[in-house]
């Protein structure tokens, strides 16, 4: 029986029975497939994993820790599973994550809705705390984004486009076993980097522009998350300054991360120093989130965060500056939490200078 | 006042007062913008779109048919819409999709479920018929597409490893300006094409291989989908006769498309020939889907499908027939429902044999 069932099945809600599975990274988490439609975890015996016809060859030749069931086209998945497994309210069926539709029609083969939980914190919080294998995935994933990062310095000057840039280093990236973009690469220049997410928008970098560059590779289903801003030409003395404010305030909060800190405390010390340079309103998101199968998922480092960091833990640490219609400037690296302290796994060099 | 809100108000269901849209593509298909919380839609005055602070200036510069709400840290996006609406059983709110979660916490604040109704089909059904506007976006990311499958048909060879592929494809698109790949790329050889999904398993491309290239590019966030299949170095003739097959299956297939046919009868034609070929059991999943913001849509092109084909609808057709510990086959292409028949919208060059 494979390690990650058994910490789930330790950690069932009281008076539950079986545990189904329907989110597609959940499922990737326990199998390390990601074509199927649900896995449902008993309290004893033998895991099962439901592909439709389309996968299910599939699922038999790379699935090995769980039984591979077949749902055939016009089978129903909840009957299917109400059929074998017995539902009550002292034998309750947990569940992750489900729509509002999929919850009424299997609250009506169930009979009622106190014999299902949701509990889909439960596995959230297992894959936090990633495993010596998830890291050297996640630490992989976070080489083959340096590579990225450094194409794009190569690239970056006046003149090329946000466009081209995006082209390069998701190239590189795939050159070096990345198996796709971890989420939309963001390439922005001027002041669309007042915008954290970038815009679809593609422009011309042009003399003295700041570019921000935030990307990830993908590694066996496991991500990482990098971000550094440039200016491509002269650099101004408010860039310099809101671009050091910035980094400062990642050297803080990196010192900060421990296992047993609290998520909260380590968003204040950046946001505390930004505060104190005169930049309280423009840093309009949370410091960092969780890394892993998702490319956010916990534990978050927010100002409202109720999470403890754990060892273990991989998160982002991810200070900006947004000033609308000037630019900003964003600095992120992914980080892996250790007994004691913080270990970086992405290790691009910090340089404003483009070129 | 924009044409899509109109039409979405005129279907609004009986006793609606608001809809309330939460899924992401349904809010980028009202507002042209993908970083928002929610949209609210409601029976008379302006459309209300909810963002948080990290995206609030990207969509107060760029939504135009909308007013632009920031959700404050620590404000619930959900107590602050029942702040502004009147939501009762006579005026009730309608949602697109909504996890069971939020449901439970909105019907809290509401006071009883009766107020609120799951309407997702009606904008499905409205996505589902694209304007001349979306088909040009389409239509740019098939041609992206194209220049993909022709970069692939260019570097496939014996030695070449699935990897190489990928990596210069989706570089040839973003040269061509995708923003992004559509769907993780599939570049499959040997056995594993019976796989329809691929595998992440990269492998080096072997003489007498089967390979299936299954790639799409965005365009504005519109998506575009083709799928070749191709065998480096010699063809045998089982390879041929399979691949035979699949094509005057896919054939049959698009010539049966046309405004007013049923999708069901559109899937019988290539499921029936390939059935007389003898490999009925080898056509494991659906001749094909909707094609627009997201990859999958409506329509749905099954033996199972309820709809029926109309002007404007973009499909996919693409027979394939997998044969496990052999290989597999697919052809796909992404097309246009006209009044009369149906356009192809990708016209890469149907070619067994690689270079």
């Amino acid at each position: 029986m494979d390690i990650r069932t058994l910490n789930l099945r330790e950690q069932f809600p009281q008076d539950t029975a079986n545990f189904l599975i329907l989110n597609s990274a959940n499922i990737t988490y326990f199998t390390g497939f990601d074509g199927a439609a649900a896995l449902l975890v008993p309290k004893d015996g033998e895991n099962i994993l439901y592909v439709s016809e389309t996968n299910f060859e599939q699922a038999r030749h790379e699935v090995k820790n769980a039984k591979v069931e077949r749902i055939i086209r016009g089978e129903k998945l909840f009957q299917k599973i109400c059929q074998i497994v017995e539902i009550s309210v002292r034998d309750r069926l947990a569940l992750d994550s489900i729509s509002v539709e999929s919850w009424k029609v299997l609250t009506k083969i169930v009979g009622n809705e106190d014999s299902l939980v949701i509990s889909g914190d439960v596995i959230k919080g297992l894959r936090a705390v990633k495993s010596s294998d998830e890291i050297e995935r996640i630490r992989k994933a976070c080489m083959i984004a340096d590579v990225g990062i450094n194409t794009a310095y190569e690239v970056i000057e006046p003149g090329v486009s946000e466009q081209e840039v995006m082209a390069e280093v998701e190239y590189a990236m795939r050159k070096q076993g990345s198996s796709g973009a971890a989420f939309d690469t963001i390439v922005v220049s001027g002041a669309n980097c007042a915008f954290p997410h970038g815009t679809h928008k593609r422009q011309i970098i042009k003399d003295g522009d700041f570019v921000v560059i935030d990307l990830g590779a993908t590694v066996d289903y496991y991500k990482s998350d990098i971000t550094r801003t440039v200016v491509a030409g002269k650099i101004s003395g408010k860039q310099q300054e809101i671009y050091d404010t910035v980094k400062i305030a990642q050297d803080l909060a990196v010192k900060a991360i421990s296992a047993d800190v609290r998520a909260v405390d380590v968003d204040a010390v950046a946001r505390a120093f930004i505060g104190r340079a005169g930049f309280r309103d423009y840093f309009v998101h949370n410091l960092g989130h969780g890394v892993g199968l998702d490319i956010h998922e916990m534990p978050m480092l927010s100002p409202d965060s109720k999470d403890t960091l754990k060892e273990g833990n991989v998160v982002t640490v991810e200070p900006g500056i947004y000033i609308t219609g000037f630019g900003g400037v964003r600095i992120e690296d992914t980080i892996l939490v250790t007994k004691n302290g913080a270990e970086k796994l992405t290790n691009s060099a910090y340089t404003l200078q483009a070129n």
